[in-house]
C-alpha cells in the first residue's frame, strides 16, 4: 500500500538530486499512487473529462518517448509504433489521436503491458540521461516530469470519481480520519494596491503560461485569511443559496437547473445529515474543513451571497508570493482538505500581522480571473506549443494547489485552469473584497 | 484456453444427465467462454446494448440466487445483499436496478470476487439440487440454465464488439480459419401453404413466448435452400444498394444516412479489398460464407433488390420443423458463420428433394415478422413475467440460432428478437418469395 | 368561418359528382378548415412531427403539380420551379427535400403566395380534367384527392398542437360544447373465429396497403361494444396505472419515465380537477367521452390493467365490415370525440344483438397489430411506391377514423399507422379479449 | 419601405429633443425597421439565439410596461396581464418566463395585437412623460430607450438569419450595392502604454458595465489603422487557415470540426467564386470590404496566422477615446460593412499621424478581453441588476458597434459581449501587436 512517508523520500527536490534521480523519483511516485488499485480499477473512465489510471500511466510514458526518446536517443526502438497514436492526448500536430471518451474501453494493452512500457521508457531514459544531455533536452525532461506530476494529481482526482460512480462506493484505501478541530476565525488581510510584478522569475522550472513576468496595477483590496469551511457553506445552502437566481451568474443558474445542484459534489443527505464521499470512504461532513468540489459558479454565488467577491489571480499571487510553499499537499497523504490545525497556525508576524492560511494545498482556489495570456506571451513553436496556450478561452484560473498536488510542483505563480462548471477537481473558495 | 472439444463434453443433453449435472455443465461452459479473457477485457462495455463479460457472469448467478436460492433454499446466506440491486438487469418489479449504460464502470466487485460469487451460488445450488426439488422449482432451474445459455451467446457477441472497439483490434483467440469452399447454388423449397400448427409442443423446455401452439394460415410460398453469401451481398453493394432509396424502408434509409452504413458491420475496405474483423482477428471476406452482422433494414433491402422478400417466422418454422437441429453452433468452436461444406450436404431426399441448409447455427435469420404475442399468450405472473412479454414491440423475430448458440438451446420454435437497426448480433439473410 | 354544413355540401361522394366537381370539393374543404387561422397561425410548426397549415396547403398542391400536371398537362407552366424541392415531403427518388423540422421557418412564400399557388394548380387541373383524362390519370387524381383528405386531418391535428403550445392557449374557434350524457354500459360482441377475408375489394378507391384481399385465420375473440371513456381511464390512473411497471411494455415504461406521462396528452390538473385542451379551448374532462390522445403504450397498459387486450386489426375489420360508415367524423364539426348519444344508439338487431358503437369517427383505435404488408403486397413502382410501403416498420395499425376524418375518406379496410409513442393524434382505446 | 433618411430625422440626439420626443423617436425607428417585413416574417425564430421581430417589438414594450408604467403610472391598466410572463426575456426575479427557443411558435398575440400593445404602451408613456417624471424615473426611461436600441440591432441581425434559413433566400429589401473601392493600406498606430483611465465618465447615459471608471496599466502596443478585409481573410483561407490546428484555440478547433466551418458565415462557394448573403440578397464577396460574421475563434486564428494578436478592450478604448463617433452605422442604411471610402479618409493629423478608421460602425470588433466586471463594479439591486452583470462569464468583449447600431447608442466605452463561437452578429477583426 502506498504510504505518505514513502512518497516523501522520493519527492524531487530541484537542485538536490541529479536529473536522473529526480526523474526516477517522479516516475516512482506515479506507480505508488496506482498501487492500491486493481487492473480493473485502472480501466475505469467514469466520464469523458476523466481518464483511467492505466491511461495516465501510459500517456506520461508516451510523453517522454515522443518528445525525448524518439528525437534524441540514437537507435531508440519503441515498444509499439501504434502507441504514438494510441496514447496521444490532444496534440493535433502529431496527426491524430483516439476519441477521448473511449479511453475506458481499452482492455489492451493490459496493465502488465503498460507497466512494461513504463519500464522500457525508463530504461531508455536512463541510458540517455546517464550519457548526459544538453540543456535544451534537460529542459524537456523537466517538462516531462512536471507533466507527469500533473497527471499524478489527475490520477487521484479521476479515481475518486471512478470509485464514487460505483454503487458499492468503495474506498481508495482505508485510513484514519484527518484532524478536524474547530474553525479559526476568518480575518481580512488588507492590501493597498498599486503596481506589482506578477509571473514567474527565477531559474527553476515554470510553465510557459506563468510568464512573461510583468507589471499589473492592483486596486486596494482585502483577501480572507483562510478558506471557506463546510459549515459556512451550509449556511449559504440553508439561506436558499441554490434557489435564489439573483445570486448567480446566468450560466451558473442554468447549470444549477440542468444538473440539479443543491450541494457540493460528493455530498449526499441521509436522514437530514450531510455526508461526503472521500477517498477513504463516506463519512459525515465536518464543519471546519474547507468546502471542496464546488464549481466556479458556486464559488461566485457564495461570494455574492456573503457580500464579497472572489480574488483576482494577481491579488492572490501578491499575497502568496510572501508565503512559503507548504501545507496539506500530496505528501501529507490525507487526500482530503483539512481544517486549520490550531490557532497557533493563524498567528501573525510583525510584517504580516494576519497570517494567510491554506494558500497552498487543501483545495485549488477559484479566482475571478479568466484564463488568458499574459502580455507578450507566445506559446512555444512546434507541437509542445499546444501544451498550455491553446486552452486560453472559456476557463477560469485556479491557484495554490490542492491536497493532491506534489509539493515540488506548486508555487505562487502557478496557474491552473478549468471550465467554470467543473466540480470533480479539489476546488474551493477564498473570499476577497474591494 | 477454451477448446471446442472441452465444451462438447459438458453440453447439457436434456434427459441424459441429472439436473445437477446439467446445471454444472452450463455453468462450466460460461467460464470456459470467459477463459481467454483478462480481467480488464471482462470490464469493457463498448456500447449501452452490450455488457461486460464479468457482468454476464455475475448476472446469471444473480438469476439463480434471486429466483431460486432466496425463496427456496432454507437459511441461504447471500454473498452480498447489495448484489440484489447491483446485478438486476431489467426486472422493474424488484424495485430498481443500475443504469444499464454504466455496467462498464464497475471495477468492483472484481473478477475474482465475481468468481467467488459464482462458486457460492453453485455450492448452494448443489445443496438444493442434491436434496431434491419439486417440479416447479426444477422448472425454474431449467429456466435459469437457458437464461445462462442466452448470456453465453451474448458474452461472445459483446466481447467481439468490445475488442473490435480497441484500435489495436486484438483477437479473442488465435485459431486456424474455418473451411470456406465455393458456394453451392441457391435453390427454392416450395410450400403450398394452408393451415399449419406453430409454436412449441412437447415436454422439454421452451420459453413462454413460443406458445401457445396454434394454427396459422400460410399462403403459398418458397424459401431459399441456404443463406445469402458475402459474394451475393457484395453484388448488392456494387449495384448501389446503399445509395438507392427505393430499396429501403424509410427508417432503414434514415439509418443508412445517420450511421453512414455502406457494408455489413465489422467490414472494412483496405486497398480495394473488403476485410472483416472476426474473433480470430481481421482477414479477407470470403465470398462463400454467409453474410453476417447485417441489420433487418439491410436484410430487407437486399431482399427487395433481389426481387424477393424475407420469410415470415411461420414460413421459416414449418420448414425448420422437419429438419434436425445441428450445424455450425457454439460447440463447433468456429465462432464465425461458415460456408456450406460440400455439395453432398445439399443433397435432397425423396420427401424433401431440396434440402434446407444452414437453418440452425451460422447466423440468426431475420424474418419479416414483428415480435408480438401468440394468440392466447399470457406472461407469467410475478417478476418472471417480465422475461419476454414486455419486449413485444418495436422488435423483429429472428430464427435458427447462430455460431454462438449452444446446440441444446435452440429449436425450430425458438423466437429471438432484436430491434431492426441492430448489427452487432450474428444476424444474416435467408430469402423467400410468394 | 368554417361551418360543418358548408363542408357537407361539398363532400365528394364517389360516383355522384364528376371527377372535376369532386376535385374542387376536396380542395375547397381544405381551405375552409384553414379559414379560422391567421397567416401567423399557419406558420407554426410546434414539433418536427407536425407541419404548418400553410405547408399542408402548399404540399397538397405540389402533389397534383408533380404527379399529374407536370407529366400529363401539355405546356404546363409551374408557378416556381424551386417549389419542386421546397414542398416535397419525403419522396427520396425525386432527388431531395428540405429538412422536415424546418418547415416552420419559412415565412416565404407567404400565405397569399401559397393561395395563388393553389389557384394556379386548380386552374390547370380544371383545364386537364375538363378535357377528359384516361383512367390511369383519373386514378392519380383520386389518389391526390385522398392524399389531400389525409392532410385535412393533419391540419386539424397539427394546429391543435400548435395552438396548445402557445402559453395563451387560444382556441381554434369558439363553439358550443358537444353533447355529453352518461356512458352506456360496455358489452362484449363475441366472434367464433375461423377463416375470414380481409382487405379491400370493390371498385372504389383504396390505398395499396389495404390489399391484396386475403384469407386470415381468426381465433375465437370478443370485442367491446364501445370505446373506453375518460371516466374509465381515470380509474386506471387512480389505481396507479402510470406507476406500475408490470402493466407496461418495456419501451412504454421508458416512455412514461422519459416524458413524465401521468395522464393523456392535453390533460392538465387544476385544483384537483382534470381539464382538457380542445380546439374550442380548455374545459373540464367529461367522464363519458372517449379517452383520446393516448399512445399505443397507454392503450396497451390500460388493456392489461383491465385484464383484456387490444384487438388485432383483423378482429376489428371483420366486425366493422358489417357496420355502415358514419358517426362523429369531420363533417359533424365537433372536432372532438363525443359520448354515445343515447341508449337507443346501442340497441341491437336480431343479427347483431349487441350493436358495435363508435367504430367510425371519434378516435382512431389502436390495434395490437404492427403495420406490415399483406401477403402478396407490392408497392407501386416509381416514386409513388414510396407512399405507404416504406413505412411498414416500427408502427402500429389504427383503425376507424376520428372526429377529424372526412366521411368519404374512411372505410372498414382503411389502415392508418403511427409509432407507438405518438400522442398528438386523435387516438383512443377499444378492448378485446380471447 | 424603410428609408435611411426617415431614420435620420428621428434619431434621438441626447440633449436636443425632450425625453418624450426622444422616446417616440426610438420607438418609431423600431417600427420602421420592421416595416419591410410581413407578419409571417416577424414570426420566424431560426435558432434559439435569435428572436422573432414581433417578439422584439413586444418585449421592448414589455420593458417600459414592467419597469416604468406598472410601478410609476397611477391607475395604469395593462393590455393583458399574461404578457408579464409572456414577454419576459430572462429576468428570473420576476418569477419566470417562457422557454426562449419557443418564441417562434407563438402566432398569438398576432402582429396586429402587438402593434396595439406598442400603441397602448406609447400612449401611457406619453401620459407619464408629459406630466413630468423625477430623475430616477427619467433614468429608467433612458435605459428603456437604450434597451430598445439594442433590440433594433438584434431585429436586423436576427431577420438576416431568418431569411437566410429560407431555401428561397429572400432579401430583406432591394437596394443598390454600397460603394466598394480598393482597400487602403493597413498601417499601425503605436502606443507607448502606461497608466490610462478607462470606463465611462460624463453625464450622459451609459450602461452599468462601463464603470466604474478606473486606471489600467497598458503595455506598449500597436493597433491596426483599419479592419481586416475579405481579401485578406481569403488569403488566410487559401493558406489552409481552417485546416491547421496550430493556429487555433482548442475550443475553436473543435468548433471548426463540429460545425464544418471553412469560411465566414453567410459565405457560399459557387463555381469557384465566394458569394455572400446580405440583407439585399446574395452577391459576390467584395475584397475590400471588412470581413464580417466571423467568430472570436476565427478572429483569433486569423491574428495568429498573421503573426499578430487581437487588441485588448482597453487598448481599443484608449485609441477610440480620441476619435469622434461616426461611420457606417444604422443610419447609413447600408446594413452591411463597407470599404474605407477613399485614401483621404485615411489621412492623419499632426497629433495622430496615422488615422484610425472604421472604429465605429461596420462591424463589432472582437477583442482579446473576456467580459468581466470592472474593479468595484456592483450590479444594481433588484430585477434590473440582471441586465448586464449576470452575463460576466464565458463571453468576449466586442467594441465599436456595427452597421446595424444606432449612432446615438454607441461610444468609446461601450462594451458588447458574445460567446466566442457566435457568428450571426456583424462581427469582424482588427489586429494589434505587442
Amino acid at each position: 500500500m502506498w504510504s505518505a512517508s514513502a512518497v516523501d523520500q522520493h519527492t524531487p527536490e530541484p537542485g538536490v538530486g541529479s536529473l536522473a534521480e529526480d526523474y526516477l523519483s517522479v516516475r516512482h511516485t506515479t506507480e505508488q499512487i496506482c498501487n492500491p488499485l486493481t487492473a480493473e480499477d485502472q480501466m475505469v473512465q467514469s466520464m469523458p473529462d476523466a481518464s483511467p489510471s492505466k491511461w495516465h500511466q501510459a500517456h506520461t510514458s508516451w510523453f517522454f518517448e515522443t518528445f525525448i526518446l524518439r528525437p534524441f536517443l540514437k537507435n531508440y526502438r519503441p515498444t509499439d509504433d501504434r502507441y504514438t497514436f494510441f496514447f496521444n492526448s490532444y496534440y493535433k500536430q502529431l496527426g491524430g489521436h483516439p476519441v477521448r471518451a473511449q479511453r475506458g474501453l481499452w482492455s489492451r494493452p493490459t496493465l502488465d503491458e503498460v507497466r512494461r512500457y513504463r519500464q522500457h521508457v525508463d530504461e531508455n531514459m536512463m541510458k540517455l540521461l546517464e550519457a548526459g544531455v544538453p540543456d535544451d533536452v534537460a529542459a524537456l525532461v523537466v517538462l516531462g516530469m512536471n507533466h507527469e506530476q500533473q497527471h499524478q494529481e489527475l490520477i487521484v482526482t479521476d479515481i475518486k470519481h471512478a470509485l464514487w460512480t460505483n454503487p458499492l462506493k468503495p474506498a481508495y484505501r482505508e485510513r484514519a480520519a484527518a484532524y478536524s478541530g474547530d474553525a479559526v476565525p476568518l480575518k481580512w488581510i488588507e492590501h493597498n494596491g498599486g503596481e506589482s510584478l506578477v509571473g514567474y522569475s527565477g531559474d527553476g522550472f515554470s510553465f510557459d503560461n506563468e510568464g512573461p513576468r510583468h507589471r499589473v496595477l492592483l486596486h486596494r483590496f482585502g483577501i480572507a485569511s483562510r478558506l471557506i469551511t463546510n459549515g459556512e457553506y451550509v449556511e449559504f445552502m440553508r439561506d436558499g443559496g441554490y434557489s435564489r437566481p439573483e445570486l448567480w451568474l446566468s450560466d451558473g443558474w442554468d447549470a444549477v437547473g440542468v444538473n440539479g445542484w443543491r450541494a457540493p459534489f460528493y455530498w449526499v443527505e441521509r436522514d437530514g445529515e450531510w455526508r461526503v464521499y472521500t477517498l477513504n470512504g463516506e463519512r459525515a461532513v465536518h464543519p471546519s474543513e474547507p468546502v471542496c468540489h464546488v464549481s466556479f459558479y458556486e464559488a461566485d454565488a457564495y461570494a455574492r451571497w456573503a457580500g464579497t467577491r472572489l480574488p483576482t489571480e494577481f491579488e492572490w499571487e501578491v499575497i502568496a508570493a510572501r508565503a512559503p510553499v507548504g501545507g496539506n499537499l500530496l505528501e501529507s497523504g490525507q487526500l482530503h482538505p483539512s481544517s486549520v490545525r490550531s490557532p497557533a497556525e493563524a498567528r501573525g508576524t510583525p510584517e504580516l500581522p494576519i497570517q494567510p492560511m491554506q494558500l497552498f494545498g487543501d483545495v485549488w482556489e477559484w479566482t475571478a480571473s479568466p484564463y488568458i495570456a499574459y502580455p507578450g506571451f507566445h506559446p512555444a513553436t512546434g507541437v509542445l506549443g499546444e501544451y498550455n496556450g491553446k486552452f486560453m478561452c472559456n476557463q477560469m484560473v485556479l491557484r495554490g494547489g490542492s491536497c493532491t498536488t506534489p509539493t515540488s510542483h506548486i508555487r505562487a505563480t502557478y496557474r491552473n485552469f478549468f471550465p467554470p462548471h467543473v466540480r470533480w477537481q479539489f476546488s474551493g473558495i477564498r473570499l476577497a473584497h474591494d
